[in-house]
């Protein structure tokens, strides 16, 4: 079989990938007694009169929702909600399978910001934090923004976050290869889409000044007098700050970095040779790279990482948003800051031991089943010592619970 | 342990009593491979190409939402949708328990009507029908008004009609026992809810004719200068056509059946002994019933009935939705019809033969392993003899399918 008639079998016998399921029994009256009434009514009773505790006598705390309006899908784009229900479910399958949260798909049939923010947080009674998954720039910013100020749970959109997490924990870890620190480094991206914005925000907040990004009309800079659009305006105003013109390889000359999360081709050898020493390169683009990494390798590139498995050093969100939301639910956060986002960076990369370490290994593999408990507790820890976790506990024991119910890398 | 302590305890422990759960195994980069990127891409090109190959790639073929604002939570009223929540995970392991059917818990921070019927549309590419739950009168009626013209996934709302068809079903068996028809039969009604409504309206379709109903302040009659709303009005035109004044205590007269779903107390042995010979009674009040069945009887109730799981004929509707909805969805109607509740009643009566039947078991027990199968098959059944069947199936392979995914009554 082909993977398209593997895979399209798979979700046609299971008919899709999640299920609902009971941690109780209810085989007898006793048991429906306890799990439905009457004695259901006494956590209701307890929650009415204290709503903080529905974290305790219910699935809340434990459950994410993944939400779409299906207009970013994989490579895909504006699919719909109905087309995006597989990858929604399967995000949901990750989140148990990596670090035993509960999570279920939420696909939206609208794609108006008021709407989806409206929506979500009238659903915030029954979900303790909100991933939100594929919806296009730039609504997504917009979504986000609304939601961490309009809501007290997590919002956390993975195609932002997610991979900058990721980005950045591999770019700790190349830089000590190279002997170069985010201080000093030149950093060219581009695609000035949801990832590609994320990550450049990031990396500032790691220290990096040197940043230029790029769209498909070449670099971007203060004042260009073409193709800007808000977020691009904002972003003019916080990199380039020699508001250089010109192409992606007008701009990346002299580089250090390479960010990519474009498309195909978009990055030749010819650039990677005009970098400079022991160029770094993160070619994301999906399905393909905008570069392989055989090619880069021969311009010269020191460490290349894609989004592909099948290379070493796979950006892969995975790596991240597991024991990102552990950690969060576990503490009761009220949102996931800067704070957090850094210590997930850093749990990833301190995964790489110094003499492990090399061109090739720079990001753990997406199931090495020590990351998403080392994540979990970091970002639990981050959210207690910034001050958005609603309860206090032993990062160590969030690592253990995260370990048990984890399933990966167990017989 | 009270059981009290007991609930709250499971509740605790367990951190509430549902789960999502994966159907497959992502345990290394091959299973990611199909389950996540690449290979899911290729049922959502398919569900791209032909929106209703959701139901063959994902779970929304088997997935009921359990949607509540709060506003009537078992005896408890308004408590609000995070209060609410235990009863609609409890309602999400009983539709997975006796039927197979993956339910999830909805809980809408809003008692908006528009609000109400906006998000649930907004959510309708996830699920494949809607169990309204525990909403208060009158807005339930518009919420389900509305989402009957403004989806095309079946509505129900459980309070309504769950109640209305388990009630119908015991009336079907009671009738036997005395011998009385449908149609000749005077029926008087305590509480004027969104339960004592739905089943009114669905024993007019089973042909009874003289109906009276009653609220707090009497008989309810065409033109009453008191107490009267929307919903009252529009009984007031279809019931009591002989526009009888008065107490429960006056109307009651001569009547062979009383429907409670009122509050204790209200029915008295006077009021059963003015009744005509034979009087049926289904006292449904919660927790405690209008009058209990051992003073009923006392007056000369020939059979009763209660909402409690301690006395005989138990009005439970756990009888009634988890085939109902197992049988919609198996066929993936469009509505949930008159003729499918009809179909569901008849099911469930069916179930008593007529040797065992008495006036202690006109109704099926809660737990008997054959009432879903049996509603499953009918209700299929009544959806594709009525043309809201997307596709049809042998009805026994409901019956089957429903037999193999319960989990109550097997080992």
């Amino acid at each position: 079989m082909t993977i398209r008639e593997e895979a399209l079998h798979m979700h046609r016998v299971n008919k899709g990938k999640l299920e609902t399921t009971s941690k109780v029994p209810v085989k007898n009256a006793t048991d429906l007694s306890l799990a439905y009434s009457p004695g259901v009514a006494e956590p209701c009773k307890d929650i009415y009169d204290d709503k903080s505790k529905v974290y305790e006598y219910t699935m809340k705390g434990n459950t994410v929702a993944v939400v779409t309006d299906g207009t970013a899908v994989l490579g895909l784009g504006n699919i719909g909600p109905e087309a995006a229900m597989p990858v929604m479910e399967g995000k949901a399958v990750l989140f148990k399978s990596f670090a035993g949260v509960d999570a279920f798909p939420i696909c939206l049939n609208t794609t108006d910001v008021d709407k989806i923010v409206e929506t979500v947080k009238l659903l915030e009674p029954t979900f303790g934090g909100i991933n939100l998954e594929d919806i296009a720039a730039p609504n997504c910013f917009a979504v986000e923004e609304r939601l961490k100020k309009e809501t007290n749970i997590p919002i956390f959109h993975d195609d932002q976050h997610g991979t900058a997490i990721v980005t950045a924990a591999g770019l700790v870890n190349a830089l000590k290869m190279v002997g170069k620190s985010m201080s000093e480094i030149r950093v060219v991206a581009n695609g000035a889409g949801a990832a590609g914005i994320a990550i450049l925000k990031l990396l500032r907040n790691f220290g990096v000044r040197d940043i230029i990004m790029c769209d498909s009309k070449g670099a971007i800079y203060e004042g260009r007098p073409f193709g800007m659009n808000a977020i691009k305006k904002e972003m003019s105003e916080i990199t380039n700050l020699d508001r250089k013109e010109g192409s992606l390889s007008d701009v990346i000359v002299n580089a250090d970095v390479f960010i990519g999360v474009s498309v195909e081709g978009a990055l030749t050898k010819e650039m990677i040779s005009s970098m400079n020493a022991d160029p770094i390169i993160f070619a994301m683009a999906n399905p393909n790279p905008e570069i392989m990494p055989q090619e880069a390798k021969e311009a010269g590139a020191k460490v290349i990482g894609t989004g592909r498995s099948d290379f070493p050093n796979q950006v892969n969100n995975v790596l991240a948003f597991p024991g990102i939301f552990r950690g969060a639910l576990d503490v009761r956060a009220t949102h996931i800051n800067e704070e957090m986002k850094k210590a997930a960076v850093h749990a990833i990369a301190s995964l790489v031991n110094e003499d492990e370490l090399s061109d090739d290994y720079v990001i753990p593999a997406p199931f090495d089943p020590r990351v998403a408990p080392a994540v979990a507790a970091a970002v639990a820890r981050a959210a207690m010592e910034t001050g958005v976790a609603r309860r206090q506990v032993d990062p160590e024991e969030v690592a253990e619970k995260t370990r048990r119910l984890a399933i990966i890398g167990k017989e």
